[in-house]
Order: C-alpha cells, then structure tokens, then sequence
C-alpha cells in the first residue's frame, strides 16, 4: 500500500476531511438518509425517491449537504431560507447522521465545522436545529459547538410544533 | 353611517376575513413586527429597516404575511423552504402577533384558518411552529389547530436549538 491507500471495505473518513455534496452524489446522500430512518424506525421513502428529490434540490440554491467519507458514512443535510430579523439567510441542518460503528471519533464534529464554514462563507447569519427532547447527547453535542435552546436573545427553551397536511 | 363604514380609530377587523399582505403592505407587516418584539422585550431591527425587507421578501416566492384588518390589528410571517421528506414545501410560521387588546376574539384563529387554506392551494405539505416551553397557552392554541409537539411520526417532543453568526 502506498499513503493514501484504503484498504478494501474501509472509509476514507478518517483521513479525508467532509466535503460539501454535489448533485452527482444524491445517490450517496440519499442511502445514508434512508439508513438514518431505518435506524430510528421512522417511515422513510424509498432510497430513489430520496435520490431523485436530491438531485434537483442539491442543484439548486436552498438545500446542500456535507458527505464524509468515501464510500459515505455521514451525512448532513441543510436548508436555507430568508428571515425578517436578519439581512442574511437562516440554515436549518435538517438531519446529522453518522453511521453508528464510527461514531465518537469525531465525525459528527468536523461536520459542525464545515457547516459553520460554509455558513459564513455564504453569509448565513443563523443556523438551526430541532433536538428531541429525550436525546440529551445531542443537546451537549450542540451546545459544545455553539448552539442554545431557545431562541436568540431569550433563555427561554421552545419546542417544536408541526401539522402534517399530506394525511 | 353607511353599513361597511368603520367608526374613526376602529378596525374593520372583525368584519373582514384576513388576507395575504401585498409587497405594499410591507410597512403595515413591519409596525406589527415591531410592535411584538417591543411586546416582549425582543431587540428590534428600526422598522424601516424591517418594511424595507419585507418589500423584497414579500415579492418573493419563500415569504408571505397574513394581515387583519384595516389598519391591520394582526400579523402572521411564513417562510417557505424545501424538504426530502415532502414533494411538496415546508412553511414555518416564524411569527403570529395579535394587538393586545384585540386576543381572545378569534382574530389568531381566522388567520391560522387562513394560513391552512393558503398552504392547501400551494401545496405546502408541512407546516412548522416553534413555541416557548412556558406559552402553555400558545402551546394549547397550536394543538386546537390541529399541530403537534415534535416530528412527524414521533410521540416525542423537540427542542428547538440555534446559532446565531451575527454577534
């Protein structure tokens, strides 16, 4: 083997920092979402149609994705849109997902710190995330890297409402 | 008086259905704004800066406001975004705001009511509200609506966590 080699069956993840995704790789995105849900039990499209709904979003300007890992072992995914209070747009990180035998290697942490690079590369005042309540790993794990409950310029926790209108 | 005339300093709030502010009514969606953050002790952006967003969110595809009355007594701000889960968009309310001494008319509902109707006609497949952990009553207000604490397909709650980039 020569530096740089990867020995068959293992990720390059380890080595290489996360990149951001391109529409090209909505495959990539699109397994590794649908691994996520299957793992938490939610219902989850089928992978195809993730994909094919991956590529136009990542080819436009509201959605991106960070990838680490070659093949894949980590996905996050973003939204972008425009808000009252700020002059720039506000991301909300959609999903976080690394694959669970390689978590707490740091995976999740450099993804953090891509997304805060991109966020203010592109001039995002904002980043958001839901949390379930009972996870309070991923609370600390959010906190760690610079985000709080609540909302800005309040101490006060807030919870996450929504109404499904496709049943 | 004619029927349809409004008593000087009265709204015709209660008489009109709510409706979808035009990019003219900006200034009318930026004083109400204004005056919910003063309401809550909120920092505040001038509103001519806020009426000046508007106008461009406004004429936009990611935001639209509900307004009520004449002058509006009433405001509700959606942005727009895209989401893998849905073929159809997400909207946030990122704010509804009914002049103190108009609540507890029903003004609240009749713009949710109209918010549901307009989310039908655009195909918005979910809608998303954030609520203070202590606002019991908007918390209550919500699930009346048909919403619910936490993700789709959850029983359980979420905590909404942020970042903000600017300060």
């Amino acid at each position: 083997m020569t530096p740089g080699d990867v020995p068959e069956g293992e990720s390059t993840v380890e080595r290489r920092p996360p990149r951001l995704a391109s529409p090209d790789e909505a495959a990539e995105v699109a397994r590794l979402l649908h691994d996520f849900n299957v793992e938490f039990d939610t219902p989850t499209p089928d992978v195809e149609v993730l994909a094919a709904r991956l590529r136009v979003l990542l080819a436009g300007e509201d959605t991106f994705a960070i990838l680490a890992g070659s093949p894949a072992v980590a996905v996050a995914l973003v939204t972008l849109r425009p808000n009252v209070w700020y002059e720039g747009l506000v991301a909300l990180l959609d999903e976080l997902y690394v694959e669970p035998e390689l978590r707490g290697r740091g995976i999740g942490s450099a993804m953090i710190g891509l997304l805060l690079d991109t966020a203010v590369a592109w001039g995002i005042d904002l980043i958001e995330i839901n949390v379930d309540e009972a996870d309070v790993d991923a609370q600390r794990f959010y906190e760690r890297h610079g985000f709080s409950a609540g909302a800005v310029d309040s101490t006060e926790r807030a919870f996450y409402f929504s109404r499904d209108l496709t049943s």
